[in-house]
């Protein structure tokens, strides 16, 4: 079994979780962080364990291209590469090659695109973008899909809802086919640790060191599983169709099913109807993912729908332009009026942030350019979001 | 008494001593990190104390330009502006000045310069420097002098040292006159914490924040106390300027001593050859502290000539760059030799990045221009310049 999802509680459409991971537990509904290159820009980790961050999500495209997938693989896996135990989601990929690369070639096969790093020129397809995520081992992998651009005709929405369910199908066979590659199994401890274990001793601490050689291999390994692949409904603003997608790719089989296709430009009115009538057709028992959603309201206002996990880069990146999430409203730090506030941030925030700083220096910060002010605004936003779905969950 | 300088053991020429300040005890030999703009560049204040760091040095010249001295005085001072209820020094601006500023027409008077920042004019003098550092109430604080430039000529170094002294005297005059405008005393506790009360009551936790309003009082005013003003020896690289400006500095009297002027051009050995000779004519109760310097080698070296305290950007500024101290040398963690390197950065060093991070994540995260690598960076290399500090204490 790569993922047991335990519902405890339900309340209208709500439902509150506990996503069983090889790394650990999630509970849901829950909010993931997005640490691209594998790191949330600004935050080391164990700062993120304090603010109980229990999954991340990671960029498949960002990671393929630097460091490269063979790097991480080699390293034993995204967990160990970046000293993360607990749970990672990665997307296909996929989503990134639509919005960030150039000269992209759609066909049945897959995607021929140029890094927005260096132009060099790259492939993905259902099998290697499943191929990319079984060497960099999140627990929850996605399947390879085209996120239908707003506004599609009919039949444009048709015919690239109808090529992600044929993607599903060859990203499902592709995994069952190579889901024992992952890096965890591949890397037994008495593999890495006798090198280990030898500069550990000549360090002349080893009690200490001792420790961390065992903590390392307990935390990354887990020989005995493997991830598990969710697969994504499209279908654009068409209600039909989104009910085919969910039915066909229920059909194909998957731990769990992601809402694509969504927070593409379409009013915010249309994103809840599509969602709320996608669900009706998603299975009871098994997590439901929206994907590129959204603000501190949106996440409340999807998982009273029935959603259990929503990712979005708004509060990283927000944080990162000076734009912060209270309990009393939006804050852009930037404004001179805030030179003066000896206030906390958010007086309702027990934050490591608002208990220390006033918003006086964070906005000194913010203007004289300085990276703390990206750390501390980024600990700051995340907490919001954290304690947000920890009210939701309590609420269910 | 604004400064205790507590002498507990001599080793040659070496002490080790305990400096008391209004804001907390610092062991000596020390080195201060540098925190320019009121931050260590990337570092919360939080991860500095369990660093240890017991005193840090900012820079006059950054503030005054921004956020401006009277907003910080306005704001309490600088500790409590930027939330560190430990020691710290400023310097006077006069080498900022030389250094990073525009245009500046040095006189009798002081200094005309434009700022780095916009362009615009400011004129620091030694009355100016001062009121400006007693309005950021750091514990120590530096007389206005001008750093004379390597090489120069006998007759423009005695000028120079000259007109230094001069200075040092209105400093001091200043400083006289005016050290009881200090904000910790301006802002007496009664002050302060009627607002302060009244929103942590309303924040509905009364008891915590009760206990951070307290803490902030406690630790940053220091009602009965004053600052402390060390005077500059200069007289270039001359032996007997040297004797001069230390023997006449020492006669109007200051808290402590600087060594300045040096590390500015001149071969390592002659600043050896200096500082140890001008060492000789400093008093042996009062601390000495050599701005500017340097490698991990250097701080060893004159920490055991009998200088007291030291401050250098280089372990921050390195890091920023990727260039890292370890027991085992210097490493450049852009290399491509570090990319699949799972060692630690240096197995002997028990920094959070070094238990939990390997080179190949740290070289990932430079390759990558994420901001985690400054932080992570910068964390390393002030653990291993303050254990270095911590080595030499304990050898002494």
């Amino acid at each position: 079994m790569s993922l047991r999802f335990e519902i405890s509680k339900i309340g209208h459409a709500a439902r509150r979780a506990t996503l069983h991971t090889p790394h650990g537990e999630v509970e849901t509904p829950a909010f993931m962080p997005v640490g691209t290159a594998a790191t949330v820009k600004g935050v080391p980790q164990d700062l993120l364990e304090q603010l109980d961050v229990q999954i991340l999500l990671s960029n498949t495209y960002h990671l393929y291209l630097r460091p490269g997938i063979d790097q991480i693989r080699k390293l034993g896996g995204l967990h160990r590469f970046m000293s993360w135990p607990r749970a990672i989601l990665t997307d296909s990929g996929g989503f990134q090659v639509f919005s960030l690369s150039d000269l992209r070639k759609v066909t049945e096969e897959g995607v021929t695109f140029r890094s927005h790093l260096d132009g060099s020129s790259h492939f993905l397809s259902p099998e290697t973008a499943t191929e990319a995520q079984i060497g960099l081992g999140a627990d929850i992998i996605m399947a390879f899909d085209e996120c239908t651009e707003y506004p599609a005709d009919a039949s444009r929405t048709r015919n690239s809802m109808e090529m992600t369910l044929r993607w599903a199908q060859r990203s499902k066979k592709y995994f069952e086919d190579h889901k024992h590659e992952v890096p965890w199994q591949s890397r037994q401890p008495s593999a890495v640790s006798h090198q280990e274990k030898t500069r550990f001793l000549d360090s002349g601490d080893e009690s200490e060191r001792g420790f961390i050689s065992a903590a390392r291999n307990d935390s990354f390994d887990k020989p005995e599983q493997t991830q598990a692949l969710f697969g994504i409904i499209q279908g654009g603003m068409d209600h039909a169709l989104r009910k085919e997608s969910a039915e066909r790719t229920i059909e194909i089989g998957f731990d769990g099913y992601a809402i694509g296709g969504l927070s593409v430009g379409e009013p915010r009115a249309l994103t809840r109807e599509i969602v709320e009538s996608t669900i009706e057709h998603l299975p009871k028992d098994k997590p439901r993912y929206l994907m590129g959603v959204g603000t501190p309201e949106e996440i409340v206002e999807y998982s009273n729908l029935g959603i259990d996990m929503m990712d979005c880069v708004l509060p990283t990146r927000a944080a990162r332009h000076g734009l912060l999430f209270t309990s009393e409203g939006k804050i852009s730090i930037k404004q001179a009026r805030y030179a003066g506030d000896e206030r906390p941030l958010d007086p309702s925030c027990s934050c490591q942030v608002c208990r220390r700083y006033s918003r006086a220096y964070l906005r000194h910060l913010y203007a004289s350019n300085e990276v703390l002010s990206q750390v501390l605004n980024t600990i700051h936003n995340l907490t919001y979001y954290l304690d947000t779905m920890r009210r939701v969950r309590h609420s269910i």
